[in-house]
């Protein structure tokens, strides 16, 4: 009974997740006029959408090898997950707001976001993790499978940026579009 | 056979409420007005998502459980479990109603909608549970892991707030509010 | 190899017919001016949606029941069934035009789609079940347990609506949703 | 462990590639004018629906049937993946770019958008079937169940309609649109 549980729901979060990753595309501006269309807005929005994707499909990956980690998922965890699809969530309204007011508020907002979600992914991973395993050296290997090699650095890197987003908006968004693009 | 179909049920309504949970987000209103953003109305909405998230995540919670207790589903069921997603899928918009125009009528509604859908779960888990245990003692375990201990409350409790919203709508879309974030 | 392709194949059906059932949803229309809201139009609305929702239902549990049947999927199948998919997904668009501009031509172009629908499924059902069963009795258990006792009667039906659509379309439009929602 | 990852990535591009089939949809155009409605836009609208539909119902076949190859998925398979189903969720937007300003510059990015996936999709297939065969003879019977007898022919046969697009946009849209009803 437990396990049908955790089956159904990795299902349900693979199907909030796909849905996410797919509605963006109807965001997508496909203006014409006449006979002429508008070629730079169209694929700076289709840039746009290729971070999100980069960002969405790495959560996705990272949180499926993580629950194939459990066999069973305790209350705790359903809670966890469903708070980190709701934060998800809100990923692309962010993404939008900041590529489309490209300001200090906007680029903080996303930062924290951003962070967050990592953040409580982490929770999410050591919660699962630390039940499973008790030596020190199979978690460790784990969450390389998960992270690769740039496990701590990536969350260091997340609050540099939103330091450097502080004083010039413009150059933080640049580096969080290569952030999840170099993994 | 009978077994794939309850299967199939399972993955048809998880389906539906992943694309009803996430469908909210598209409601989402982003208004940029030059550089600035309307950040209280952004903000407002974004509390109501996590109203409507909230209620429903609950809500497939709660049938994700139940329906694990079951093997094979009766055509009963199948109506049922249809007439279910049905009244919930328009959840978001009586929610979206409601916020939008707080009035009397609109809280009754949204209140009356919650009674009908916790109502009809009700009979929906009575049935499955009523055909699988005949111990009474194991029933109310199966029950307690659905609802936690506030069993019969809520019912009762929907019925008051719709008493208060008859008198102070206002008050009562607050209470709305705090209910399915408590559980 | 070939049963993993039809298990696919029911995922895929499934997660079509879920989406095709709740973007209705999005069509319901929420118009609000000051503190009324326009509450004929709405209920209106709601009720075109049961309809749908209804014959999409219907056609789902129909669905899934004759592809228990089926343990492998030949080529002829798949295609028959992506054909299916497509006509049922345009479903949604022909009832709203049907119930916005009730003429002779919609009510026609509805009740072919139907019609088109109907053979199609049938034609669906009877390659699988001639595939598995030889014996003229058995097939027609299974035949019962989809379409109930009515099976020969409903197409007639279909036809016999299409007549009276045009010459009172009105009539035609409320004979459409009592026949769903009987089944 | 390995093989759960490669079955929720089967999910996960099922549910995706079932979304972008049916939010297609949503974009028909139902105008009407009193009780008189354009037919001859809807008709072309669901015109390019249908070969949208049967693009990328083809290209989800032989997704299908190359994964049922695979038993577990390599991190490069993962990414060539997320890569490939990234570009098919830009095909609805150049479908309907090319359909609504039939001009040199949109025949040939739809040509380009179709050939990239086109190409990606085999080395998806030809990464997945060199790792599990090493006859010759086996590698070519997979082929020929995904691709048919027309291996080989359809790749040129994109370049060819590109060639002619760029001198007659309007014949090459004939040209693409008889390409995936063929097979």
């Amino acid at each position: 009974m437990k396990q049908k549980l955790k089956e159904r729901l990795d299902v349900f979060s693979d199907a909030i997740i796909a849905i996410l990753i797919t509605i963006m595309v109807l965001e997508l501006p496909v203006e014409i006029h006449g006979q002429s269309v508008h070629y730079v807005q169209l694929f700076h929005a289709v840039g746009i959408y290729l971070v999100s994707f980069c960002f969405i499909a790495n959560l996705w990956y990272q949180h499926a090898v993580i629950f194939n980690e459990a066999k069973t998922v305790p209350n705790q965890i359903v809670v966890l997950d469903l708070s980190f699809l709701f934060l998800m969530s809100l990923m692309p309204t962010f993404t939008r707001l900041m590529t489309e007011a490209t300001t200090q508020v906007t680029v903080l907002m996303y930062g924290g976001l951003s962070l967050v979600i990592s953040l409580l992914f982490r929770r999410i991973a050591k919660t699962i993790i630390h039940e499973k395993y008790t030596d020190k050296k199979d978690m460790r290997k784990v969450y390389n499978v998960i992270y690769g090699a740039s496990y701590l650095e990536s969350g260091l890197l997340y609050l540099a940026i939103m330091v450097v987003g502080y004083f010039w908006p413009r150059v933080a968004l640049v580096l969080y579009i290569i952030m999840p693009i170099r993994s």
